[in-house]
């Protein structure tokens, strides 16, 4: 069909109305847009036989020129309502408002995607003094009739007429109480009739006019009142928070009624095609005779399972549908097999069965586990439904971080006694510890442990390594804790408020409960609970399906997948889960550790460039190695190595003990010690001297770090006899100005040129792209800088002019006001930041169009935004060591919407 | 004359060579691109008749042929220069290496700007063995001519040659001590001879070959001496510190000596066309009998005034030239009045004369004061030789800051006892205080004080208010101080590294100096300077020429000029300069003063809405007086509001005299205080939560402030009968997203609405566009923005990540290094903000085309930022109310600009 615009939203000519039918119908799947999800399948399931209760769809685009004409309705939406209406009263053999063979039937809202706040369903529509007498011959049943009549009064009151739904309910109780029962079953049909007696004489009181009884007026009701909860508060704040257009408009299904209350041949139920919690190939459902849709849901009674094996398999008492009703389970099948043959999908069903028969009231893609996820899609393969890119398009890419991480043991039991921000996802547990040096000391003899923080600074990032999880009880999903963590791929959870961390004593409290050094806990850092003592874990199992995604995901992506790494540990890791090379190894985590501190701190108190260049000879050597472990580790894969980016008060002790200790070891006064360490405080560091500004004042640390990466390749490169060569790309961050850019790369070539002038080997210098102004003038950087990678979580707190470690103080009030649909910090925001990644891309080109471009910001690793990047045709993107899998799939996934998105527009 | 691009810099047709002899000239004063300055205005000079020794220029274009192809001249390049010759020897009757009558040129090099760094002029070139002896019977002084020939050995052998100049004088002083003497001058012809080859031998060992007698060979090897010092390491640094382009390459002018050293009859001289000092229309300089140029310069014999009249004025000994040779006083008076009216402009001259005739060697526009510059533009108008728009384009609109503040007065005698950045300008004088209090306590009991502290912070307001100056030993041009003094118009000197400030002791100490509070200091905000004691001040006058300045400025310019202020006095002052609204009134400055303070502390300790709300109260009558006051100064002048940015702790106290205080005002315990600071802490407040940010989490603040401003318009408008409507645009900071705007300006405008619905007053409801993000989206925020005022100093922030509050910790190594040419704090860094700003202004009209824009960052009272905003199309500029003559100066000028270039593109 065409694009709704070209058809345009026009009176006189328009189609307001398409109907469906058993084996006909005007819509199909594809037009969600003008007939809401519920419509469109509805429409599908009719367009392929299947056995749906006739109806007709109003569409979204008369409720939309409904709000552009102020409430006034198309002109010819009626006539085209009326025939439809005809049409479906002919296909029933009934009609409205019919004193013996009533029509009845439900309206529904349904826009292009589900979203709660609008019109619940109104059933039973139709029903007046006479159709209910009709109702009540069909169905045989007085008490049922009157019953079905006073809760449509009820609920099309409630939700059409605005009339308060408590009214009605006092007024029920007033009945049971006059009658002295205490269950809505147990008023006799008499009773009921004077219930509707009074609904209606409340109606009245409350509008001034007496309750609709023309059917057509209540039907009209009910589609304006459909239209209005489209602008529903609830609506609106629901379409804020999720980005959804005020302009879509809601579309109103109109279908005949079909009962599964009506006796013993009847009934209701729900089904997903296959198991959604292991993907098995197998009818996984529950049904009820003789109830309703919402007894299913409600829980007053047990459903029962719909096949014979399910039964016994759950030792349930009752009949299966499958031995209740074996031919009615026998059409059940039967659309099983074609709905997922058709939709190429697993689907989530509910139908009803009046007298023997089946209807179909919906069909959707049906949820599922991660794992069952991946063996839908397999087996949708393997039995040939759908193609391999459909496969990997079903997966959400996201989903894999279950399966990635340990996770509680389902069958086990746990007391939560704290609840966070999920930050870092898996399961850890261990013994609670306050201080990273506690924690690195307990783990080096063996014990696992989970560090507790208020918050954490790069000082702790030894015992974060060194602990199975963290918890801090300040801070957001992307404070330094959470970062961290998800990089080293260790459980996190921020933002306990109820927690409360006393350092001073070493205590753990929360609800009552004091917890010490030494207490076990479990974590799980994908729902954010905190748990006493220890709860089993399952451990991850990557081979099989997860095997197979991943192998298919790497036939279809474009773009490389690299891993943010700087431990051999994590490099491994990396490795293991299928990086292509290392996009950001942050260099200045190796100058925390153990010594490496002390020579930093010599070299930040040496007031001379022969005094740092003495201190930082220190770190060279241990840094040579590193980087030597890390070129072997790689195995001749590309890693991208920035130079020291941050500033150095981040180095400088906070504590009188540490700065005691920090006088001994730079044998300096207390005096000359403190002085220096405000001297280097600063206002606001994000925006300090650091990246390439305190290289370009520090010359002798890029020198240190040049020797040091080159003469690592050099000595892999002689050690390996030149089997697997060293690739390595410099980077240089924090970037402003081509001038910058040059001062600081002429550094590394003088030393690159030095050291590997005899060697046949190569490098790259290039530059991060994480401020504004890097972006803007990247066609003069591009000039000089051999690569891009886009550092967004700066680029993204410049942009915003927000520091993520500050944001968390506001972030609550603007989720609740719908101000912040998605995180900025999680998902690239394209109007912003990725205007500036855009224009950076073409000013790159520009100058120099073979220009290598990545990205190494968190965002590498979040699907939505590895399919921005596979837009803007980056080379790679490099995320942690534990979201390589994600991204490979989201890389797939994007490369084939690309694709398919060219095709269509050819 | 065409641009250089299209005339094609290519071999074969291209003219490298421009001749120039008196009234005809092949270049003129436009020309300098190509000709360099000195050689355009020498082309000029003849062109237009005046006596210029004959000459040529081979243009910048062969030196940059020459370093396209890697030292290789144009081929036709020496034909061209062979011609120039041979014609100059015609039109001087001379021959070049001639025995008898032979050319003597210099050669000099000149690029389009004046450049230090750049080769040195070589006098005297053509002398060898042969030519020496006809300079010789030419001056009829064989010393003077080997004197000459040494002087040219020497010097050539030194710039052109590379030999060491200490190597030559190792030779003359043998040469000395040999002949017993002290002084060149007592050096025999014969000895003189001797030293000439003795320097001839020098050479040839230095560089095994002769030293080049030809005079082509020399003229060649000066040429390419010249082009090489293009790319001298000095030079290349001025170029890079001053954002001069290494592509211009430079001109080499060579031109026939003359002599103003051989006799009675000859001399030489500079000179001012006018009194560059007052600007009065007398002829102002000085002359020398019978020597060279360089003798005026070098101070050994003192020079004569030229004028009889200045002469008298002196009481000098000796005769004016004016009376010792006055008919070339005639010729000189002649050229004056023609260069002036030639140039339009007063001019900087040098000339020599030869045996009584008179010849000019440079012309330039000369250097002079700002009230000079004042003076000499209307003089020039008012004697018909430029339009009003070119004697206001004359006039550096800076330099009105020297009119517009106190100065020392230059009679006066000082001791300076420190010197920092020079950071507001003025010069100030009082009693030294250490703190705000002290200062404020002082001042209302009539002193006048300094206030000297190590950095200031917004609970220094009140202080530095009642301070004539302000001294900060930390922080930069941009810092807290700075950018507060600036603002109040307050003289203010930052980063006096070498003062140190004991705030304990009450002691200030400088160069083994200590001062103590009551210590009377002066300081001169223009230069950095601190004096010990009073030095007496000059005030400004701000009538007469500056205000006819101002008139004619106000005629010319299209953008409003607006002030940045909040108080009645700045408002005052502001309109007093002629400013037509305020752009900028930081409501916030009115939270920090006296009760208010103490308001803002309960506000922040309290945990309820409502308990905020009664805080509130207390500040909303005073602020709406506040309001009212302004409205009343600024006369219907629209007033810009902008509601609260700050983020709440930076009120909070610091000491803990401080928090102790704040405990007893808000009634609640130590540790809740110290809880709530500690909360409010933040990482990178630049980017924290504030602004808007802050708004939408307490709307409660929005709605005091909405309050305040509209009853303020009320009372006003009631107050006065309506006759000076009051004009407010209530303006929202720190916006990033739509969202955000609309939910702070819906407050806003329902209290608006509530206010003033009976009333005929209209306000307007905008944005800052001070973050990345805001440019972008601009098209979004214009839709629901009325205006929008560029916050530069935020954006300027963001765009380079970079706080400044901490730059001044390596922007030393950055200028050091040529890397930042200009502080984008003080003018628009055009590549990456004035980007967004474009982007910015596009998207406002895109959806709003009559968007009003401003400018109200420190930028709009830079005239560099100036001319940008009128290029943008801005509506106004707004700056501290001491630059809004500035301003009106630099609008002027930037809309003639404009216009300008509009007239020379149809």
């Amino acid at each position: 069909m065409k694009p709704e615009e070209e058809r345009g939203v026009e009176e006189g000519k328009q189609k307001w109305v398409y109907e469906f039918s058993r084996g006909t119908a005007e819509g199909d799947a594809s037009m969600k847009d003008i007939l809401g999800g519920k419509g469109a399948n509805l429409a599908e399931m009719s367009r392929i036989g299947l056995p749906v209760p006739p109806g007709f769809t109003v569409s979204s685009e008369a409720c939309r020129y409904y709000f552009a004409h102020e409430g006034r309705k198309p002109e010819d939406l009626a006539v085209q309502v009326e025939d439809s209406l005809k049409n479906l009263e002919e296909a029933c053999g009934r009609v409205m408002g019919d004193v013996s063979c009533p029509l009845l039937v439900s309206v529904r809202s349904g826009s292009r995607v589900s979203m709660p706040g609008m019109m619940d369903t109104v059933l039973n529509l139709g029903l007046n003094d006479d159709s209910v007498r009709g109702l009540a011959s069909d169905a045989q049943d007085e008490r049922f009739a009157y019953d079905s009549y006073r809760r449509f009064i009820q609920m099309y009151g409630d939700v059409v007429l605005g009339v308060d739904h408590a009214s009605f309910e006092r007024l029920l109780g007033q009945a049971k109480s006059d009658e002295g029962v205490y269950l809505d079953k147990e008023l006799s049909s008499e009773v009921l009739k004077r219930l509707v007696l009074s609904y209606k004489a409340l109606v009245e009181e409350k509008l001034s006019r007496p309750f609709p009884s023309s059917p057509f007026e209540q039907l009209w009701g009910a589609i304006e009142a459909v239209f209005n909860s489209w602008h529903s508060p609830r609506a609106k704040v629901y379409r804020r928070l999720n980005g959804y257009s005020d302009d879509w408009g809601t579309a109103v299904t109109v279908q005949a009624m079909v009962f599964g209350n009506m006796g013993e041949d009847c009934g209701t139920g729900v089904a997903f095609t296959r198991d959604p919690s292991t993907g098995e190939n197998r009818f996984y459902g529950d049904y009820l005779l003789n109830a309703q849709g919402e007894d299913v849901v409600a829980g007053i009674r047990t459903p029962l399972p719909l096949t014979k094996a399910s039964r016994e398999d759950l030792g349930a008492s009752g009949l299966s549908l499958e031995e209740e009703l074996p031919e009615v389970y026998e059409d059940l099948e039967g659309v099983r097999r074609l709905l997922e043959k058709h939709y190429g999908d697993m689907q989530d069903i509910e139908f009803t069965i009046e007298r023997g028969k089946l209807y179909l009231l919906q069909t959707r893609s049906g949820k599922r586990s991660a794992r069952a996820a991946l063996k839908i899609a397999i087996d949708f393969v393997g039995e040939g439904i759908i193609s391999k890119e459909d496969a990997l398009m079903r997966i959400d890419a996201l989903s894999l971080n279950q399966i990635l991480h340990p996770v509680l043991d389902e069958k086990g039991e746990w007391e939560v006694i704290g609840r966070g921000l999920p930050a870092s996802p898996g399961a850890a547990c261990g013994k609670l510890v306050f201080s990273a040096d506690r924690a690195e000391q307990l783990a080096s003899s063996g014990d696992k442990v989970i560090l507790v923080r208020p918050e954490t600074s790069p000082e702790d990032v030894h015992g974060m390594y060194a602990a199975q999880g963290i918890i801090t009880t300040r801070g957001g999903r992307t404070s330094h804790a959470a970062v961290v963590a998800r990089g080293m791929g260790r459980a996190c959870i921020v933002a306990i408020s109820d927690m409360d961390v006393d350092l001073e004593r070493g205590e753990l409290r929360c609800h009552g409960l004091t917890l010490v050094e030494g207490d076990v806990i479990t974590m799980d850092g994908s729902s954010g609970e905190v748990m006493k003592g220890e709860v089993d874990l399952v451990t991850p199992d990557l081979s099989g399906d997860f095997k197979t995604i991943m192998e298919w995901s790497d036939g279809f992506r474009k773009m490389k997948v690299r891993a943010n790494a700087e431990t051999v540990l994590d490099a491994k890791v990396a490795v293991d889960f299928g990086c292509e090379g290392i996009g950001l190894c942050r260099t200045e985590h190796m100058f925390f550790e153990g010594e490496r501190i002390h020579a930093m701190h010599r070299m930040i108190m040496s007031s001379s460039v022969e005094g740092r260049k003495k201190a930082l000879y220190e770190i060279e050597e241990m840094q040579t190695r590193d980087f030597e472990d890390l070129f072997m580790v790689m195995e001749g894969r590309p890693l991208t190595i920035r130079l020291f980016d941050p500033p150095l008060h981040e180095f400088l002790p906070h504590t009188d003990r540490d700065i005691r200790k920090m006088v001994e070891i730079t044998d300096r006064s207390l005096e000359e010690v403190k002085k220096r360490v405000e001297q280097l405080r600063e206002m606001n560091p994000m925006l300090g001297h650091r990246g390439c500004r305190l290289l370009v004042s520090y010359p002798e640390i890029i020198e240190t770090q040049a020797r040091a990466i080159f003469y690592a390749m050099r000595k892999v490169y002689e050690g390996t006899g030149g089997e697997n060569s060293p690739d390595c790309e410099v980077m240089i961050p924090l970037v402003g100005d081509k001038g910058e850019f040059e001062e600081v790369a002429k550094v590394v070539k003088r030393i690159g040129d030095e050291v590997m002038k005899d060697l046949p080997l190569e490098y790259k210098v290039g530059t991060m792209i994480e401020l504004p102004r890097a972006a803007l003038l990247s066609d003069e950087i591009g000039e000089v800088a051999e690569f891009f990678s886009f550092g967004t979580n700066d680029l993204t707190q410049t942009t915003y002019g927000l520091s993520r470690d500050d944001s968390s103080s506001f972030m609550g009030d603007y989720e609740r006001l719908g101000l912040m649909s998605q995180d900025p910090f999680q998902t690239i925001d394209r109007k912003g930041v990725g205007r500036l990644m855009s224009l950076a891309v073409e000013g790159g080109r520009k100058v120099r169009p073979d220009i290598k471009l990545g990205i190494c910001g968190e965002h590498g690793g979040d699907p939505s935004s590895i399919a921005f990047c596979e837009e803007q045709g980056l080379d790679y993107v490099s995320c942690s060591p534990y979201r390589v899998p994600v991204a490979r799939l989201a890389a797939a996934q994007s490369r084939i919407m690309k694709l398919r998105q060219l095709l269509t527009s050819v």
